[in-house]
């Protein structure tokens, strides 16, 4: 059974012969055709220049252009036929161009080289990537900072080691999300910015003796700048890295909330309801509702942070200017990008469908004596008891009230005096969950008038960024 | 431009409505239709033990089994149609068997599950694999111990830090990768030996309240036996786990074998010549022989251990038994097997199309004092110096040669006792790289004689393997 | 005050010379003197043979074997003193034999490399953490078994994406871990096997041509045999690399029920009770019991499975024979190994303290509809419904109890038989979850009986292996 | 000999007890006392800013302050004794305090929590080491520019594949890692940018309700402003990963400069000496250098990067707030920033010592017709070929060279003309090295005017940079 088994898991393959080994190791057309917009971008700012600078006619150049916006049009339209024996998608734009214009076609690769084209063709790419993102990041803070906006009181137990510590609000746990994408959207820009520059002219890797005009082309493609060394453009690929790093970093964010979703949402917790539209049921349990996007936004974050390491250790060690090597960049670095779209629409999507439980919520921040680090700053501010001591008759009086089986709000006052005589009836102010958040005003706190004025501030200039966007 | 850009390139999808990123997030149908025939083998194995036992009826059973061959020739065929919307190919066949035979379809999910369902195909999937690893390498390692006993006494150079050091036979070299890929064959024989349990009936979790017979559809299915706990069968993916491991231990062994081709077929060390057949050429430089299979090679390794390092991340943490995060074992595993099968080929095809160039190797092996060790072994035996000190007057001979700028056979008698003057003419015996090889003939040295055994014993103990296998 | 701290960060060494920087990144006795007990026990097997073979005088092996046996002494008593201008751990004990016993210290390296010896000592380092790994191990499976066997009939809700999905019995749950532990012992055993050849003899590269005898060296040293090529012998890395997998495979299983751990001990869940011993309290809040062990077994699989992954991209493209950078092997490896035994230990003594909490498991088992399927089944058993149909007719009656705000078992006939008219009051006995775990008591399945059988075979097996251990 | 290898290994601790598992597994004094300045700097500004705001007393104040730098003094001098039983470096410095000064040592933790306390210490230190690896990185880059200067005209051969392509010039293949290095201080640049916000009044995860100053304190130590939301604030280490990030792409960069110094050192290139400083001899071949440091920097990549997967691994799936998993976080971080600095300051080293071989780069860049492609661009540029054409026409030039064994400036005109009839005698000034690398000189190419132009204002920079800096 084995045999036939291996054999069709590979097509048959496992006798090829070193023709058809060489073919399916070396071609890279299944992967690299996504980059055929980018590349037709680059050829025509490219032809272009060329034709700018007299290194090619005016007439050629013009043929050119126009058969590559022909190419583009059968591409989007599907009628574009691949070859795996041109190998890769410049070689099969290329070769069709020829069959379109002919001789003018062989003029196009004219002060440059494959080297500098795939190089440019991945920025571009990687760069369309980190701009769709920001968008969907954006949205994601949206849905978030409104969520938070409707929720800056509703309170829910703030949890350390997964045990309630402190009660907080839904609203403010929200916005703590919208921080860590804020800075997650600021470590794309800053990859963008780095990579945003033009390795085009670099040609295989010294430069050309043609009087090219880099800037020209940079200019066309959107870049801010050439980049300012041959060998360093064809060779490095530290803005894919980058870029995965950045993502990995946002999806490792995503992934707890991911988690806190499915706990959440357990029949245990009970915190929130999650949408029939992200959650799976069972056609025999009808009430039940996986979470599985939840779940898949969880995992996903293994297979981004291993596309960086996949790609760190494919560049590790490599002698400079190309080696075929770098062809193992893009699979994983168009994979872990698919995925990461895929993570931030399904949060966002949960997040607006997402319906949190504030009785139950609100229950359960009340457990556990939450309130005991209200009672202890009590007695700093009001008895001048050092914050240790404090701690320390805290701990007696919580124990007290377990001990009798109770909370904290329900001990009387004789009891607490019992244990500090100092104590008056003022402390009873602070012990529930709503005073306890409401107090904790300061900057950055958990208070309702924080969270509700921190989370119009997002709503208002996330509105703002996406009118000017 | 650049939302255009982010549109094209995932087909516009980024405006995607909730039930479409459900969909893509959701559904598995793209990559596990690869383990259609694992599944169709599955439900017969399991259709035939529920008629065995009683469960269902004959008639039906045979229905069964009559359909899935039927719709195993339309996949062998190329014509069944997968739909998406039927999420993954359990759900696909089992659809498409309803189609053919009506009715009885609904009894083939009697007692089992989709997750001990999957659990199986994954396994009875990674098992042929592993079979097919196992002749790839064997292959792998004939060519090997072929070229090995043709260059038993081919003497070059011995490195350590890229340095010249000893010399050794190319044959040595290459007997040095036998070896390492008898572990690796060893370690995916014990993953093999440990994943072939059978999953099948422990139903969604707990097992089932029917009287199947386990035993039976793991001896058909080709197991050793069923797994003994229905939570760990569904929820553990270990087996994958440790294929992957094994798969990149392998790959890095190969990864270095494939920086030596690099290295090796530069014009600076020219020790070999690689073939058309897995170089690429330049029509500019005729010449050119780029290595590049090898760099692929090198670079898979990336991708084997980083799909190894996803799943392991998607798995920490998870509670038991099944959680949809466990969807994500499948495609990174498949690309990595994928990977796997490619460069353990394309190592075959270079090995056997690779030309020493036994003239640079010698020269290169006579190089950098290589056979000072030799020297002060000598001086150990014939003078009974300590070794410590006999290396010490090694240094100084050597250092005596370098000023004359001599080789150390070319050093006078009166040159060596200038330094120690006991030595006698006996000592120019072991200065040649010749004699130095010869005489390294301690179990597991280069010594031509040993090489020469070692080589055809493996050419000999692979071939019976083969002819057995 | 910047400048100052990085100062202070790094000892005032930014200024570091040339000198203090080669000595930074090259010595390593700070990490290899943990392998000194190796180191002697290999010089002192390697001398031995030395003298059988007559390669040294037996005067000097004797010299050299009390001295290697005081100097033992000395590193036991804490009275070695370790050099770093000596570098390693290799001279600091040959260069303390010499200033004992004079020049037959020199004598002792005859033969033999530092590579080899090297190689020598991390393979028995390596056996030796296996060896302790696998008590470790059976302890843990010896702890969860006993447990298991006290609970083979308490249940507990069976869960799906963490919903409750099918009850089950906390003993079974446990035997989940046994059986993954059971592979994990059987991977560091297939590990051992492979890694226990000596490449004691391999020199530093090619051989020697002093007539030793590896295979002497080998059996004192308790390796099965010595390796066969010297050239694989110093310059693979394997051993470590598989143990290292091994290592991390079973720290994700371990993982998992550390997760496990924190959700059940959460407030919300209650399904166990941890001891003080493995948790960590609050002095102001005296009922709050933080899983801090637990917490830090989850996290330390991170750590693992890096270790796995630095080193084997640090043996990525290495050509042979050894490289410097092999060096860094030993750090990660160490760190992983003691951060594995760590893990293993707190996970044995949090087993054994666990108290499960059977009245909340029992209560959590019996909501959200968890014997739907056990309705499901008995429609297909009684009524011969083809399963998919019965799952269909299930999911209707849930719906009706769901409605109604009912348990299944609450239902009345009436209210079924409005569904689906053929069901009988015989329905009832198989809708709580006792009859449900009953049930399920297919090989592997969760029944009480099954269970228990297990456990006490488990517990049978595993002191009957201590035993004889 | 297993059992007692095995105690000695974990100092005899395999059979602790429960308390020292706990012990050892949970203590982190041993690694987190390296922040210990940067805690007495977060507290000396928390008890300041407490006084200022009236919180407590002044005299309470000054005694903290003035205890907390004797504290710094004993450390400083090594006198503190750290004390495992007080589990960390916080409580190890307040219970020291409390010795000192009494009761106000209790009042220092007011209005603030381990929580905060440690996520200010651990950006505070980060930061350091960013700036610290900034002038370290500066220095690196202006040797490399330096010696580019000196090399701006150094003719060598510029690699694809490891084969030589095209010559460059080596003062332009040091300007690429200039670059790179660019970008790499940019990528510490904004991490610092973003890391530099203080956590410091977040307290244990929900803000206080005492009235504090966190822009005082956020000042105070030199952060741009305090977080904006106090859960974010105590659970994220983003600011690590980003670190962490930025150190392994840049030190990839590094291992790729650093492989190039091994293989440029071998014998077979013989491009480049290295000094003794980096190197390691061998008393028997006095003439080996081994390239140890730079192997040791191609190695460290792996430990660095994997420190990176380690955290976040850690991090994947944590619930907010704090848990304990987090305290992961530190060992690795400190492990690989240590590692990154001496590879930092060992590449430094290297480059200044590094001396390049012009004879013997010159005659490899001359080897392989490496002027072909300005043989074809010539013919474009001259009789308007195509290029595709003149590419075409340039292979089967080469060709004839080959053939007749000379390169290709020792062919004939009638030679290149039997080619291609329009060649004139014009062609034969593009076809020495000389005129190829000259003729390279669109911007970014490697014409020494660009090179020598580049590196004088790298260098002028750079200088610029030192001195404001």
């Amino acid at each position: 059974m084995t045999d036939t088994n291996a054999n069709r898991m590979w097509g048959g393959r496992f006798q090829m012969s070193p023709s058809e080994i060489m073919e399916d190791i070396n071609v890279s057309i299944e992967f690299d055709k996504r980059m055929a917009f980018e590349d037709i971008a680059g050829s025509k700012a490219h032809a272009a220049m060329l034709a700018a600078q007299g290194i090619i006619g005016a007439e050629d150049a013009k043929a050119i252009s126009e058969g590559l916006d022909r190419i583009l049009g059968e591409i989007e339209r599907g009628e574009f036929e691949y070859s795996r024996a041109l190998e890769d998608v410049h070689m099969n734009i290329e070769s069709r161009l020829k069959e379109m214009i002919g001789e003018p076609a062989g003029r196009l690769h004219t002060a440059r080289s494959r080297n500098d084209q795939v190089a440019t063709d991945f920025r571009l790419y990687i760069r369309a990537c980190i701009d769709a993102f920001d968008v969907a990041l954006r949205n994601l803070q949206h849905a978030l900072a409104t969520k938070a906006a409707a929720h800056a009181g509703t309170i829910m137990p703030g949890f350390t080691h997964l045990q309630p510590a402190q009660p907080v609000t839904f609203g403010h746990h929200l916005l703590a999300y919208v921080e860590m994408l804020a800075r997650d959207r600021g470590r794309f820009a800053d990859a963008r910015k780095r990579l945003n520059e033009c390795p085009l002219g670099a040609a295989a890797l010294a430069g050309t003796s043609f009087p090219i005009n880099r800037h020209a082309t940079a200019e066309t493609l959107g870049f801010d700048r050439p980049t300012a060394n041959s060998l360093d453009s064809v060779s490095d690929r530290d803005f894919a890295l980058e870029t995965l790093s950045a993502a990995t970093i946002c999806a490792l964010h995503l992934s707890r909330f991911a988690e806190e979703i499915v706990i959440w949402s357990t029949p245990q917790f009970g915190f929130i309801k999650l949408s029939d539209r992200f959650t799976t049921g069972s056609s025999i349990m009808p009430q039940k509702r996986n979470p599985d996007a939840a779940e898949l936004c969880r995992a996903k974050v293994g297979r981004i942070a291993a596309a960086l390491q996949s790609l760190a250790m494919v560049m590790k060690g490599l002698p400079l200017a190309y080696s075929k090597d770098m062809q193992e960049d893009k699979e994983v670095t168009f994979d872990a990008l698919d995925s990461f779209r895929l993570v931030v629409a399904a949060m966002a999507g949960m997040v607006e469908d997402m319906e949190p439980v504030p009785a139950t919520m609100h229950a359960a921040a009340g457990a556990g004596y939450s309130t005991a680090t209200d009672l202890a700053d009590w007695l700093v501010r009001e008895l001048n008891l050092p914050f240790r001591q404090a701690h320390h008759v805290t701990g007696a009086i919580v124990a007290t009230a377990e001990r009798r089986g109770v909370a904290l709000e329900n001990l009387t006052l004789d009891e607490m005096q019992a244990v500090e005589n100092r104590i008056t009836k003022a402390v009873f102010s602070v012990l529930s969950v709503e005073n306890s958040v409401k107090s904790r005003s300061s900057y950055g706190g958990t208070a309702p008038q924080n969270v509700a004025k921190t989370a119009a501030d997002w709503v208002a200039r996330l509105e703002t960024e996406a009118n000017s966007g």
